[in-house]
């Protein structure tokens, strides 16, 4: 679609007073082919952006506005960073107006509807939009991403996994026992979103380590339904998140168990080689370990690949930044490929460690 | 008032889910002399308190009720832990049944009920009631507290200031200038309560530090009153609360300068033969400095005095848990004189370090 | 042996500067059966204990001593809370002199001795009081831990595992798949011990979450030893630490398969029926999620059972504060029952949350 | 000096291993006048610098080197990222070949040997190059860095403390009494370094606020012989640090009276004048408060100016990341000035919040 890019395109910001806004307008901001026209949000219309975030004091120099739909029908794409429902209502006449569409919440993640009126509580109201939106996981479907017009931002989790059991599973490999996954994950406090409730607290999150969502969480279909398409038949898991008191950073143990005939397969080797090129996804050397502070502030993910005793459970660990790779910066990435920037425009921070 | 102590009293405590509640349940579960009688809560009424906080389970067996005059009328002392405003509408019923009432909150703190009405935003509703009100810490009006009836347990920020400052101060003496006085005070984030406010949350309250309230803060009108009373004229002083990224704590930094006809005077000796015998405050040792987790979910203060250059300039140190003697311990301990029980009955935690 | 059991008896300590040593100090300070007569350190002789741990000002008056044989001879128990390998080289002689003893590093937890080597790097030189020497994990072993003069206290991540498999093994129960269990056990900082070590920085473990010990970690043979005695036939599992920004707590999330013959298992009632009358592992109601907050400072252990869907995925959920149910606390809970005190006595505390 | 900016210049690291290294690392790694040839670490030698410091992995793929003259000599600029003591014994020989420094550490701080050697406890060992040094405070002394062979880089307090109170010293103006100033200082744990120090630790470090250093610290007399040489007099001050638990960021909060003369002066003004321009210097609109999360990872420092009730006492809140602003990112951007390239490059970040 975008052969030639242009020098800088014109984006919205739909919703732009969570998490998830702030940190698309800390990349935005210093995006070298971004022209940032509007970030809209109801509640805090004409408030500048820099008085509620003002680590953007002297770089986004933008009011926050009521939601304008000429506005954004003039931009030439619109990320949504609102909540789960909202895209929705507001993609088709988007479209129509030729502008591409970014959704960081849930409408475009699960292509069955039934699942997402499960999940979500909510049906859908924009099926047809449904039906042609790509789930956002550049590592596998780049080229399918740059030809898409509306974009299902992948969820934190499914980021995790789906990435870190790919290259066990795609196109129907059997390497591994797809009846006994196990997805232990781990999510600093920022993956809750910016909400004041009460468990979200300094004085409740802090010093203290749980699990949630054990009976049952949204990402479990998303990763369930990625994973089954990769694989080609239907592949089911067991996934347990837990809270760790940090701001941002979201580590993945997962346990896979390796089949009978795939007992002399170099492990450590898939994966480098899948991943091999891949601006974002790294995979540590083996023996090394992975922490969520490597990648602390970047899009940079990072696995590591561990067999015990070199017997048959193998277990992968994916560290990434579930505010960057797990949601803006994924997104951003998105929009580089959608309009032929490089894949890494905006997105070449170094990981922020201490 | 109470010569003979009572085996066991019993004991209501209306509005106990925020931190100063659960607290008091902590304490209050363990002490000697103690029957739980009721503890009210409209909005949870009937909810076990274990399962809102779980660390009770085993140690607590009621149920959150309905506020229910009879019952609270029937026990021998009744603690507020609401929020302002909510005891002085309940106290005169409370005190004709022959309840004693000790209020965590600023009811009855301040003397003056246009300083209440100007800080609070509220007029006090209950005059007779605040005249007769003692301010609970314990340390500056022991005997005062044996006899009361009504207490108005000190802020938090105002126990260590307070109490930093009363050597020095009280009877008139003529050892610091009482024109410069500053407190440069770091508070834990429970001493905001348990609310659901974004400044409050882990994702922003976490590595992080800010000052707050620098243009006026609630605490500083009731420092000066006490300050003032103790020494015998008008006493105002800088105030500055900042945040710390800490569950539990208070630091205050005091600046005193020495007025040269105290040159002489050693400080140190005079804390500690000012504070000798005191159960729950601790003058540090000479050169000793005080950490905030050396009382953590203990009812101790701990002062250290410093002069450095042996200069004009006196440094006071205070620690002190917010929770604990700035709260919820000081209540207990105010509670044990009315009730003629041993001061520290129910107190008598080691500091959980680290 | 303890049938009558003393007002007081007289407790040594060796090796009392680390984490595991102030917590024993914090509990047998407000211990109602226990006179502390003497606490080791080569390297701090002569310095109070109170100006290493100012928690302890006020509460523990003695300093650290260079250890001295005669002293610690007549003492009634002695707890070690030193490196691995100290106790073994002196538990001949101290039991020799009628004192019984208590281990809190590894010496006494393997009864393998080859397995011992392997793990720690270092022969065992003392197989005699090894084979005497008793698991103290006093909620599977009560009765020979009431006869016992020498007691291994287990290490805080088999208390966790052991005691949340338990109910599931014992006794060769055939409910879950014992070729597949995994643990993922995620710990506060203080589980690393107090050693001025680099990635045990603040600067490095904030804000940060990590796996380690990945390829094999030394709790591993001791969790499976256990197990594998408990169920009576080899047990292996797949055991992944990982570390928590947290300064206390210890969360494992244990995945179990249930067996086909199983499945009709009301396995929430297994566990309460196994743990009834349990003052320490409480089990929680069908349904709740514990967090390591409920039982920080505590002795309590917290369990949760938890089956997605009515599946065959069996997960545990098990919580503890490291440094006391898992390491001191348990410790003053074997001694109690040594002595033929209240098994509680010393550890009622409750839970300090926030 | 430098008229013309080279497209690139050479660069050398010695001793980068603990924060500033790596802070500088993180900053040179994407600078765009940039080449990094060579990082020197005695003790590190021949280890990739990315297995070190994961987060550079894809971004620095050098390794540490032993120090080695000749290598160092042929590059433009050579930082010191060392313990204090270590650049003064290497400076001569570098300026002999026409190598400029700029040393992290506090050899070139202190114009006076003899305030070196009281603080620092060893003599100085250059002379010459001291007394040609430049304090490198940009926004103090633009022109002369320019011109500058050898830069001392400010301390971490320092930069807040003497730009927090410059506007008001500054060319001997009479506005606030330099008799009764002082300084309560906040700061991040990064702050102490990379040293494997107890007090350092998580465990004693989270969940705990002290202070330190109160009877003397190192950065006193740098900020003292800072602003006494800005006012033209003596100028003393009051400075007590504090340990904050937050890995980065550094809060001072400046108390001073203001001068009878002064009281009409409209001292938010006077500060925003004074920093108009500053590209990393932001006064805060008036009523606005600073917090350390604002400018984490970026070279800003935020001043805000407050007079509680217009009356004598002024407070300067002031904030900055210790390492960038504190360390750094003011050794780059002195860097920058020094070899004539634009003053932000390579410092365009924007903070990291949440």
């Amino acid at each position: 679609m975008a052969q030639t890019a242009p020098a800088r395109i014109k984006v919205g910001i739909v919703g732009g007073t969570g998490y998830t806004g702030v940190e698309l307008l800390r990349l935005l901001s210093r995006h070298p082919h971004v022209e940032l026209k509007a970030i809209t949000s109801r509640k805090e219309d004409g408030l500048p952006v820099a008085d509620m975030y003002p680590n953007l004091r002297g770089h986004v120099d933008i009011a926050f506005s009521s939601p304008d739909k000429a506005e954004l029908n003039k931009c030439d794409v619109v990320f949504f960073a609102t909540p789960h429902g909202v895209a929705m209502n507001q993609a088709r006449e988007l479209l129509d107006a030729g502008v591409r569409i970014i959704d960081l919440a849930a409408d475009f993640r699960l292509k069955n509807p039934s699942m997402f009126e499960k999940w979500y509580k909510m049906s859908h109201s924009c099926l047809d939009v449904l039906a042609e939106a790509r789930y956002g996981l550049v590592e596998l479907d780049r080229e399918g991403i740059r030809e898409a017009r509306v974009i299902g931002n992948p969820g934190c989790y499914p980021t995790t996994v789906i990435l870190g059991l790919a290259p066990l599973l795609e196109g129907g490999l059997s390497l591994i026992d797809t009846n006994s996954l196990i997805a232990d994950c781990k999510s600093g406090v920022t993956g809750a979103g910016r909400k004041g409730e009460i468990p979200l607290l300094f004085s409740e999150a802090s010093d203290n380590f749980k699990a949630y969502g054990v009976a049952g969480h949204r990402h479990q279909p998303e990763i369930e339904a990625q994973l089954s398409r990769l694989h080609g038949s239907l592949i089911k898991l067991t996934f347990v998140p837990h809270l760790v008191p940090m701001i941002r950073g979201m580590f993945s143990t997962i346990y896979a168990r390796i089949l009978p005939g795939a007992r002399e397969v170099d492990f450590q080797k898939l994966f480098e080689e899948r991943y091999a090129g891949e601006p974002f996804v790294d995979v540590l050397p083996a023996g090394q370990l992975p922490e969520t502070r490597t990648v602390r502030a970047s899009n940079k993910l990072r696995i590591a690949v561990q067999r015990p005793g070199n017997g048959d459970q193998l277990i992968i660990l994916v560290v990434q930044d579930n505010l960057v790779k797990g949601a803006s910066g994924q997104a951003v990435q998105n929009m580089n490929l959608m309009f032929g920037f490089p894949e890494t425009a905006g997105l070449e921070h170094v990981a922020i460690l201490p």
